[in-house]
């Protein structure tokens, strides 16, 4: 049993608290916050300890009747492992702090990458993070092509990638981002650091990502362009590489999946809690293939997509528990693949 | 234990159907459905028995291997009462089905109030639906509406309110509907067809309403504007009168609450089936009173507000069971009062 302290309660951390307290092999400890507000309140409902940084926060906690375990050093000191979802920059500065009481932590893909010794998608490089330290969890966006690009190196011998990314704006909650009503090239230079984030886990593959932001909550759309090197390969040998890739969800739009929108509902309907959808989505239909070249839409769910990789990296940092066995713990705890 | 098929699986069939599937009193024979979608495939991995209305759709469903219980018909004549939540006035095309087979039926407020014999908000007219058989469950603005409105008549001797609706234009997953980037006056004319229903259960009331549509999915806004007849009011008596009706839900903005988005972000954390607020929210520090004046915001989810309206219906048309004990066994079900 490994005790495990998530630091950070925000979109991330929240659902990674959740899914800690579903492993049999894991104990949530607590959870780190830093503002006393109704997700601090519904946090004690379900019986999580609440940690905060210093006192000051300690009392406008208690002001609001939320009761409080302890310090975040202690909910550090007393676990074995802490994955830290604080903001971007946060987790940085909190490293120190890690390191003065000794425990490993696990980052998130707000922090550049040199917070951690690997950055880390789990189907990718799980061995990689085995016995490490300080491990970095990579974005939303970069967790998505690195489990499809993965999956196509290895299945189709996939060479090169060209992507563009319309991302969503802002999350559900963040009602004072933009924008509402213009497509903002983010950033005008091309590329955007994804391509770089994506070489942090797949060692100088070639791939060039372009970014805009789009007037959208849910669901970042990834159009993707890929080149195998030489030979021609064919449509089913594209699918047959995703479908037997682990977290890669393939749908179809005759039933219904055109839009982020219907991604979200089905993840609603399928009863995932916050309609959180972990799979990266590729749109079966529109595989298309010609020669050696291959292009698709996908789908990442930029709130939810990441929370297995945190699973898996506290195995792969406090256990002896082999990628496998780790990753079908994982998913068979959060539903994985989704039933349809 | 009585029988009920709910016709109609979109928005509202489906959460009602999940409702009714939670009550211990109750069978859910089936759903009835008329597109072959990934909504059908889910209903039938929840074990719901599917029924079309002719052989037609039934060979759509095959052909995407989703496996057909029978015929709307079928469904109808083995069911006790039948929940209509077919999309606006086709509830009243399958009245004369109903009729024909002898059996009870629940519409919904897309239909207009004819359809039923009586227009039904739980708290307010339970026992006027008592033993009838044909009952409308008003619209999701008119069951927020008549919820508060008969709190304060009740409480503090409400006797008249204007209210300005802004409403979400579309649902999550009607991504053809707009506008993305406009207010629109819905009707330009005063009053909306609102304040007319509101008076088709709680009768004679003296309430003018003007609606808009604004560039959002997820729950409409009221701005309230009561007046009492006569002497002063005061504030607690507002709170007190709001809080001690049920199925209304008093929040601050001081742990958080100051948008739409706080309230689906509420939902999803407390773990709520879809993200589903079923209490018409009244935010607590909005409320102000001057003289006999009251004013305040309040928040309803399109989506889930009318849920346990029809839960509590089956049970005023087909069994015994007093106002009370319906409502209560229906919250038990479906966790309100939301625990915060």
């Amino acid at each position: 049993m490994r005790r495990v302290f998530v630091n950070g309660y925000g979109v991330i951390g929240r659902r990674v608290a959740d899914a800690i307290a579903r492993q049999t092999d894991m104990e949530l400890i607590g959870i780190g916050k830093t503002k006393a507000d109704y997700k601090a309140r519904l946090a004690a409902v379900k019986g999580y300890r609440i940690y905060v940084p210093s006192e000051k926060e300690a009392q406008a906690f208690s002001s609001l009747g939320i009761e409080v375990a302890g310090l975040t050093a202690d909910a550090v000191r007393a676990s074995d492992v802490t994955i830290d979802a604080t903001p971007d920059g946060v987790g940085a500065k909190n490293l120190s702090l890690y390191r003065e009481l000794g425990k490993p932590a696990i980052f998130q893909g707000g922090e550049e990458a040199d917070v951690g010794e690997v950055s880390f998608v789990a189907e990718c490089n799980y061995d990689q993070a085995r016995g490490r330290r300080y491990v970095r969890v990579v974005s939303c966006n970069t967790t998505g092509l690195c489990r499809v690009i993965n999956a196509l190196v290895k299945g189709i011998g996939l060479g090169s990638a060209r992507v563009v990314i319309a991302r969503r704006a802002a999350d559900p909650e963040e009602v004072s981002k933009g924008p509402i009503n213009a497509i903002v090239l983010d950033p005008v230079e091309v590329p955007s650091h994804h391509a770089d984030d994506v070489r942090t886990v797949i060692k100088g593959f070639d791939i060039v990502t372009m970014a805009m932001k789009v007037p959208n909550t849910q669901v970042h759309i990834h159009s993707f362009i890929g080149r195998v090197s030489g030979q021609s390969i064919t449509r089913d040998q594209v699918i047959e590489a995703l479908a037997s890739s682990r977290r890669i969800l393939l749908l179809e739009s005759k039933v219904g999946f055109k839009s982020t929108a219907s991604l979200i509902e089905l993840a609603r309907e399928a009863g995932r809690p916050r309609g959180d959808l972990y799979e990266v989505v590729v749109w079966r239909d529109s595989i298309s293939v010609s020669g050696n070249e291959v292009m698709f839409f996908m789908g990442v769910h930029q709130e939810a997509i990441v929370v297995p990789e945190n699973v898996d990296a506290v195995r792969a940092l406090v256990t002896d528990v082999p990628y496998r066995e780790s990753a079908s713990r994982t998913d068979a705890s959060l539903g994985i693949p989704l039933k349809l």
